[in-house]
């Protein structure tokens, strides 16, 4: 019986930062990305993949915005959507290409779902999009009611909620897939945030992170181990300190410790470090926290092979650090 | 056992043709179909919703247009996928609405493939998006390669190939799915379009005709239904004459008869039925065309009552027009 992965994309790892976000440049990051998940298939594993959205959100979003109402305004719910569909597609093309036209790929619209009755669910809390003037933010204040805030001294910025999601409405169709051989690409964006009403479900405009969507589905799926890629080999301690080091192996004692005393700074490591802690509460088996291209060989850890990549273990499983 | 109808919804059933599409229009029409599917799932039925985009593939290529290229152009096929996943959330939130929140639904995001050798398939059939002046049309064409044509005397529009589709990627995941009791939402815009390639599938600019792709699933299915909903209650024969009258029942050998004889218009009643002959000759057992209100009791034809819609049948079945 295979063991089920789950793997946590960030949004730029299509676009990246010095991109402006060509179709060609999304083309051919997702062509990278492939790669590595074709590795994680090629090995035995079923794997789920869950993207971010924000710089694709953000063009959108400038889209629409440069449109000024004709075509009329699209809700942030909807634009999230979108980008669902966009990068679906274009990561179901790009494993098709890496791992032939045979491999069962399918992406699945996915809503979040988020309590609004929550602390501080809905307060604004993330930016999304372009930076605008004092004078343009005052009058997008007035026309749409949106809250906006000084971000990083370079302008306004819409500031939107991003509450951690509750439950996948899409997780019991996304089990049955990979129970039936599917890579699923689902939770794009972290998915749609929806509130539960009387009668189904309300769109909530917000942005949810999609490592806690990621951590949620796993969880949800029962999967072995949760991925969390981004741009950096391995959780390193002491950053910026002449200390500074990777670790690769942590209890997951050890990673809450080192949570709580600051170690990993709020907008990187840090959700990425209480997501794999959650998700070990929950009953996983491994949370890694590496490169794309790094992270088949940090579940593997081959023998006699050099360390890579971080792996973040229930308590029980190591006494100490390796 | 339950059968399996697959239902074909008009991208102008969410956006009217007096609508701009505006949010809140595009849930109020949204829930409106919901209530038809709903009556066909209490019916005991299992749905696969197919739906068009046409209104709404034009809004989001005019946003990128007003944008300028900043942010960069999508091509086509990006923003068929774009629309899948805006539709398709707002699908499955209108049916969670209808139904309740624990009625499976699930929206994939769908690629149909084309074959680029077949005559005619590449050649610009169809007119999507805006009008445009000749001089806009002239510099469209230096700068985006589009073709551009005159349309209906009212400006110029880009016209794109509409190939047929010969196969539909994700059918195989959209099967199991229907086995296991999801609503499915599938094949949004006809699907977007790919074309075989040694490895896997290339995007393909055009636009697929969404009874065409309805059709295609609908026999890879095996479904016993296609249900081809639209504007009007039923097929009318000598359309506009002083003869003109609705009819309820037709052989598949009559209606290819009125199809060779002209009686079905090109651009709307035509491929309806050419798409109902080709799900018959396949195999399937009804084809119905009528509105979405009066799906349930077009395929009901309870005793009694006055015949509503119009059902095609396999010749065999009827040998005569009741």
């Amino acid at each position: 019986m295979s063991e089920t992965i789950v793997v946590a994309l960030g949004g730029n790892a299509l676009i990246r930062e010095d991109q402006r976000g060509t179709y060609d440049e999304q083309v051919a990051n997702a062509r990278s990305m492939a790669r590595s998940v074709g590795e994680l298939l090629r090995a035995g594993w079923r794997v789920v993949v869950v993207h971010g959205n924000g710089p694709q959100v953000g063009n959108v979003a400038r889209a629409y915005q440069a449109a000024g109402g004709t075509p009329p305004a699209e809700p942030l719910t909807s634009l999230v959507a979108m980008t669902q569909g966009q990068i679906g597609s274009l990561l179901a093309l790009a494993l098709h290409e890496e791992c032939g036209r045979r491999v069962k790929v399918v992406s699945v619209v996915t809503h979040s779902v988020v309590d609004p009755d929550r602390d501080d669910s809905l307060l604004p809390a993330k930016p999304i999009g372009a930076f605008f003037t004092a004078d343009e933010a005052a009058s997008l204040r007035r026309e749409h009611h949106w809250v906006m805030q000084e971000d990083a001294g370079r302008g306004f910025r819409r500031y939107v909620p991003s509450p951690d999601p509750v439950a996948i409405v899409e997780a019991g169709a996304i089990h049955d897939l990979v129970n039936g051989g599917y890579l699923v690409i689902a939770c794009g964006g972290g998915g749609v945030p929806v509130a539960r009403v009387p009668r189904g479900y309300l769109p909530v405009e917000g942005v949810i992170d999609k490592d806690s969507a990621a951590q949620l589905l796993a969880t949800e799926l029962g999967a072995e181990v949760l991925g969390l890629v981004t741009g950096v080999q391995a959780v390193h301690l002491d950053f910026g300190k002449p200390s500074e080091r990777p670790v690769h192996v942590l209890t997951s004692a050890a990673a809450a410790s080192y949570l709580s005393s600051g170690q990993f700074p709020v907008g990187s490591m840090g959700p990425k470090v209480r997501a794999a802690l959650r998700f070990l509460d929950h009953g996983g088996r491994v949370a890694a926290i590496t490169t794309p291209e790094l992270l088949r060989a940090t579940l593997a850890q081959d023998p006699g092979a050099e360390p890579v990549g971080t792996r973040i273990v229930p308590a029980a499983d190591h006494a100490e650090l390796s």
